[in-house]
């Protein structure tokens, strides 16, 4: 019997090292023989860039206008993009999913009951198979962004919204312990590699 | 005491007239004293206006991520330029709104819920004051929108889709009488001016 694909999501603040884990564990993947997509969001689809340049390159947005966007951004991607190669027996590893939606939209106020109303409209009963959190202290991953070149709007924000950022993000892992497993990620990226791949051994018996 | 504002819809299909009777309405507001915004979807905003550039001019897109994106420009138009104007004892004529979405994408077989949920999201209970559903028969409205230049993605669809869009918005009036008021677009625009000015006598007592 065929194996199913996955639908493996990073989630994490600035500087938690998603990027680099997200290209590692699908090189891993492949490496063992899997047909593997390694995307991120916003974006995803050409549409998806599209409200990704509007996102990042505008605004301010009104808070629910700007989380409209990001579902809307996130439909395309999934049903164009994501959902197909899924349905073929590919696992998809994504940089960000919806939970930074409600992690950031929610520490600027927005409304939890609005972000629930459109992932439900926009998504439905679909979610990832499984959501590794990069979680570190704000202060140590906003020095490492800042270590890199052009601070995108987000990273110029206060050490008190990042903060709101982590909580945001350790309560939906606290709420969706099933879906969801918090990895540290301030050790180094060997080690935080070594702990992902055993939380993929332990949910689907993968071997990386 | 201070006249309340008023926010007045113009909405159907191709070439019944919404543009220009938009204009004379607004004229014509403006005329006897009273403040006025017009304005049209998608758009309404710098951030609106945006979205509209990529709905129009980009896709096609899923569905429900297109009905996302109206809102969205929808949510920006209203949160920033529609209620401030209306705050302050404006007048708002526009050309098109919420009622479009469900015409245009549900002729295209969007679901009427995702609309119903999308609309709650965005706006709540607010609500045109009133809609001027200017209703004629699409062939004939085909024939006026060719005769200009540059038709745009809908004008280029079939008649049968023409058809249920216009079956779209008069099942709309029907269900929401107290806020729409079906005016026959067939006739000249002198005409329908009139018409237009009889209603808003009866809902408003405003003398045009």
């Amino acid at each position: 019997m065929l194996e199913p694909g996955r639908f493996i999501t990073l989630e994490g603040g600035e500087g938690a090292g998603k990027s680099t884990q997200a290209r590692r564990l699908s090189a891993a993947l492949a490496a063992s023989g899997r047909p593997v997509l390694r995307t991120r969001e916003p974006g995803g689809t050409p549409g998806a860039e599209r409200i990704r340049n509007l996102l990042l390159g505008h605004g301010p947005w009104d808070p629910v206008a700007e989380a409209m966007l990001h579902f809307a951004a996130r439909r395309e991607h999934v049903a164009k993009t994501i959902r197909p190669f899924l349905a073929a027996g590919g696992w998809v590893v994504c940089d960000r999913f919806a939970d930074s939606t409600l992690a950031y939209q929610g520490a600027q106020g927005l409304d939890r009951s609005v972000w629930a109303r459109l992932l439900d409209v926009a998504l439905g009963d679909f979610a990832p198979d499984v959501t590794l959190l990069l979680d570190m202290a704000p202060e140590a991953g906003m020095a490492r962004a800042a270590a890199r070149s052009g601070a995108d709007r987000y990273e110029r924000m206060s050490i008190d919204f990042h903060r709101r950022v982590r909580d945001g993000f350790l309560a939906i892992a606290a709420t969706e312990p099933e879906r969801c497993a918090v990895v540290d990620a301030s050790a180094g990226a060997e080690d935080v590699f070594g702990a992902i791949a055993q939380v993929l051994r332990g949910r689907f018996g993968v071997l990386l």
